[in-house]
């Protein structure tokens, strides 16, 4: 961690640049040149200037303060992070908090300048900086990248190979995908696609790579026409194989830095389709300049949610092999605390990891694995450090959140470990995230119903309650991609955002969960595959089927918050665990899942 | 009904109405001058040209072809009403059938006209027809009202007497509303606030009419500036009383037909706020030729949908007697049937019409009762005619759907009614109803929930055995006002549409339904209120309680399609239910009660 004086000195010598280059405000986020989620080291300018390392975040700083806004997941660590930095902690969506949007319109004054690196702002969130900068007779800067400036280190790209997936591994070849996407966009009056989304391109494409990690994909811009298809990428990742592919794909390749300059030369025969959410803002307003631009989600997105019969068979195989690792990790932990054995987050968490990668196929890890005992899981996405390391021990509670990248998958699960005879409210609160868990699993729901529809019927029995949590119960992953991918989304309604009806093939998490701050966090995360439930007079229906086949610990479980519904489809889940994760264990540790995996009755 | 011939001699003189005026294609809509959801008999002009009688209907027209496109509620009545006139039904949101939009697209070529009354259009829906008529090269003449030219006979407006609510009442004087009005379109930018939806101006003058069958408005404009209020209302109506009401008040009254030529002269000092889809396509364009046109849902629509104490106050007593009486209709018509009366759809709606009747207060019909046995009930909106009118017999199945207008509530109300043994598949849809409706009920949800969130949670039950319904969940309803009314809405999500959250204080219906075309139809439904269930650490947390208190019928519940928690709400239900009717009730009717309200359990 940066020391607090550090931050301080690099927040002022900011504010210098900000003087220099005229800039009275100036906006940082958590984003690379491709609007990613996760990014390289790079682009942890936020994390450089004040020491957060929230994943979601927009700084924003003027002449006298530092206002960070982040979500839900991260209050509690992001205000231990901040603590004698002087940057406020936003607590975004909390009463009286203002919006980034609604914080600059109060700011900004007639005439003053609010700067930015518009490569790291998507063109939806710039555009509405810009809107709010003429209501406010402000300018925009929004070429200023000040960070290079002072973070004299500052990392460079990275550059790693790039592999090719097999056909029979992707279960789809390019030429197929492509013609689908050319179809939609076509269909839509664009005569180009550009994509900018790195998972987009690597699915497209059926490359992968590894220049962000966790994320299997490699930097690259794609432009495809007609009948051409433009990918850059750095050159120094081309070999002699990938020249040789793009070669038979009738795909141009371009180095990664040409960008900017190909696109200023190119004469664009007609509109070109952008993902303004998905595109940074700079390539946006370059793209206007040369053509007409038509806003609309990527037409990969939706291809690439809905899993083709390959996709889907892979990710079966190794979730089973993934759930019986984890089965094997729970049965170990357990053990060793019982023994007294001297367990920490961080043994813990390298004991997953090690466990995962014992498994042929294993690539990396699809997130790093968020290992939190006690109130330290109060925090959503919580990750030890060697001096902030709470030991595991009974009575209390571990949440692991983990999962991995194999060459047929890419998982992700959670499961709330109880050590001991832990609090009756301790139990409730299990209980009822594992019935809110079981409640969406077992849902059946007509074709045409949206994740924020779905949402409702996770939080109903914690809301029975009072209870509720501060993110998100769904998302959609990737295929040997993004751990977190759209369109769809199971959550609360957002304004203005997509809200797309669930389809059969889509891999969705399950995840809710309850934190108390300074006490303790449950959070149960099982992976589902949307599948078809039947088809009468009255339409299709949908539902679930889990991939993750892991214990839910029976020793919080209450059946006191259940009801007999409840108990039931919490002792056919268990069921199915131990059909399908039994084989794969022996002697100490399938006796182990036996007992894990016992039916639950009321008295 | 009209008969066949009459309707294409009206179509074919329609036609040459088109050519005379150079119109290509005519477009019609349900609609008065004001976008309402029931319109005068001047307004049906679609019921003149097709002899369709359904609420929510468009119809294409162009030289070859009719066209005519109605929802889920409408179909099986749509589709025997238009046989044999040459009219086609375009089913809304079926499979393979195009939007209007999507037809129009189709149909409009370059040069052609597209002609509407846009008096009878919504802003909204004019501005889609302009994009469209655009993109295809093609002219709007949006002021073309050739209905007149043919309905000799067309009904003039009517003027009917208007009503003042007291204070009491109300539970709010207009002036508190009006400050409530003001602030809200002064903080969004508008100097001024033009309103044309009718119960919005009843809600907020505290006005009454009855203009429209079961909807007691009074046809009105009004013009709210910072400091003046124009409303136009037709001079014939006008009294000595509101001519001094309006004094006291500060209200300028102006006559209703001088709106046009009263807005043409003004001279407006800042913009004007207006609802597009809540106000007509000419009057939005002369308003836009005067000032700037803010698009905004108006103020008064969140304000009139959660209700003041003495509006929840008095719907609660009215809700209560009114319930009685659809007890006393129930005991009574399953006697009658019993003993091998004879009861028809027509003389059943008259029963509950006349005992609604009988309660002090009672004014008219919220909307005409739809009575309808068997087969019939599977149009969702049916209404008995005397050439169409069923035998209510055993066994059989008899939807009532019905409501009233009373000096201090608005009521409606579904009770599916048993006769006899009934089949197996129609005890299990009908208990699944049931358990779909008390879902609903029962449901326990954080504050920012919506509507189409909270329909999942009342499909759900339905889903797992697919089945389904083609109508909403649940609308809003008035105080002594329009029986539908927004903004919340229960129901599957739509398009660009609002999905305002739930407050408490809003009064919603909760009417889930199956309908077997040509078998039978059954829907329950309760009018709820929403109430705060309660405030934790996690937020605030809200409910519904029922207002409507009507047995579910125990002769078509079979519990082996319920769950323990499906049965304890139920009989939760049912014991509410005897609590509060009985002291309505005497003799054999308070019997029947307890009977019909006992306890219901697996064995």
């Amino acid at each position: 961690m940066t020391d607090r004086e550090t931050i301080v000195s690099r927040l002022s010598m900011l504010r210098a640049e900000m003087k220099r280059a005229g800039i009275d405000v100036y906006l940082m986020t958590t984003s690379d040149c491709h609007a990613s989620e996760y990014v390289g080291d790079r682009f942890k300018v936020v994390e450089y200037f004040t020491g957060c390392t929230s994943d979601n975040v927009v700084l924003v700083i003027d002449a006298t303060g530092a206002y960070l806004w982040t979500d839900g997941r991260y209050f509690i660590s992001a205000q231990g992070e901040l603590e004698g930095t002087g940057v406020r902690l936003m607590r975004s969506g909390e009463k009286g908090v203002p919006t980034v949007g609604k914080f600059l319109q109060d700011t900004l004054h007639d005439g003053m300048v609010l700067g930015f690196d518009g490569r790291c702002v998507n063109a939806d969130t710039g555009a509405g900086y810009r809107r709010i900068a003429a209501s406010r007779h402000c300018r925009i800067e929004g070429r200023a990248d000040l960070p290079s400036k002072i973070w004299i280190d500052r990392p460079n790209l990275p550059q790693n190979p790039v592999t090719i997936l097999p056909d029979s591994l992707a279960g789809e070849s390019f030429e197929s995908k492509l013609d689908k996407v050319r179809e939609k966009f076509l269909e839509a009056g664009a005569s180009y696609l550009f994509l900018s989304k790195l998972d987009d391109i690597m699915w497209l494409t059926n490359l992968r790579g590894r220049d962000i990690q966790c994320n299997p994909v490699a930097l690259s811009y794609a432009l495809i026409g007609r009948s051409t298809f433009d990918l850059f990428i750095q050159d120094e990742v081309v070999t002699d194989t990938l020249s040789l592919w793009a070669r038979e794909k009738r795909i141009k390749l371009h180095d990664y830095h040409d960008l900017y300059d190909y696109l200023q030369d190119y004469h664009f025969e007609g509109p070109v389709m952008v993902c303004n959410s998905a595109t940074n803002d700079s390539l946006v307003h370059l793209l206007r300049e040369k053509t007409q631009v038509i806003n609309h989600q990527n037409p990969t997105e939706m291809l690439k949610a809905v899993k083709n019969a390959v996709e889907i068979e892979n990710s079966k195989k190794f979730y089973l092999l993934d759930s019986a690792q984890v089965c094997r990790f729970i049965y170990r932990i357990k053990k060793a605390v019982a023994a007294g054995e001297d367990v920490t987050e961080i043994s813990a968490a390298a004991n997953i990891d090690a466990l995962r990668a014992e498994i042929p196929g294993f690539m990396e890890l699809s997130f790093p694995t968020i290992s939190a005992f006690g109130a330290n899981a109060a925090m959503a996405h919580y990750a030890p450090t060697e001096e902030s390391c709470s030991r595991v021990d009974a009575p209390g509670m571990l949440l692991v959140d983990s999962g991995g990248q194999y060459m047929g998958a890419t998982t992700d699960e959670t499961r709330t470990i109880v050590f001991g005879e832990v609090s009756q409210k301790m139990k409730r609160d299990f209980t009822l995230v594992a019935v809110s868990n079981l409640a969406l699993m077992n849902a059946v729901f007509a074709k045409g119903t949206t994740g924020t529809q779905l949402d409702a019927i996770a939080r109903e029995p914690l809301a029975r309650y009072g209870l509720d949590f501060n993110h998100g119960t769904g998302h959609g992953i990737g295929y040997i991609l993004n751990v977190h991918e759209g369109p769809q989304r199971i959550g609360r309604p957002r304004r203005n955002a997509e809200d797309p009806a669930m389809e059969a093939g889509m891999i969705t998490s399950d995840e809710p969960g309850i934190y108390r701050e300074g006490e303790y966090g449950i959070r149960t995360e099982s992976i589902t595959l949307c599948v078809p439930a039947a088809t009468t007079e009255f339409g299709e229906f949908l539902k679930f089927e889990p991939l993750t086949y892991i214990p839910i610990d029976l020793d919080a479980i209450d059946p006191a918050y259940m009801t007999d519904t409840d108990l039931l489809r919490l002792n056919e889940y268990h069921a199915m665990v131990r059909e399908k994760i039994s084989p794969l264990l022996d002697g100490e540790e399938r006796a182990w899942l036996e007992e894990a995996t016992r039916p639950v009755s009321r008295v």
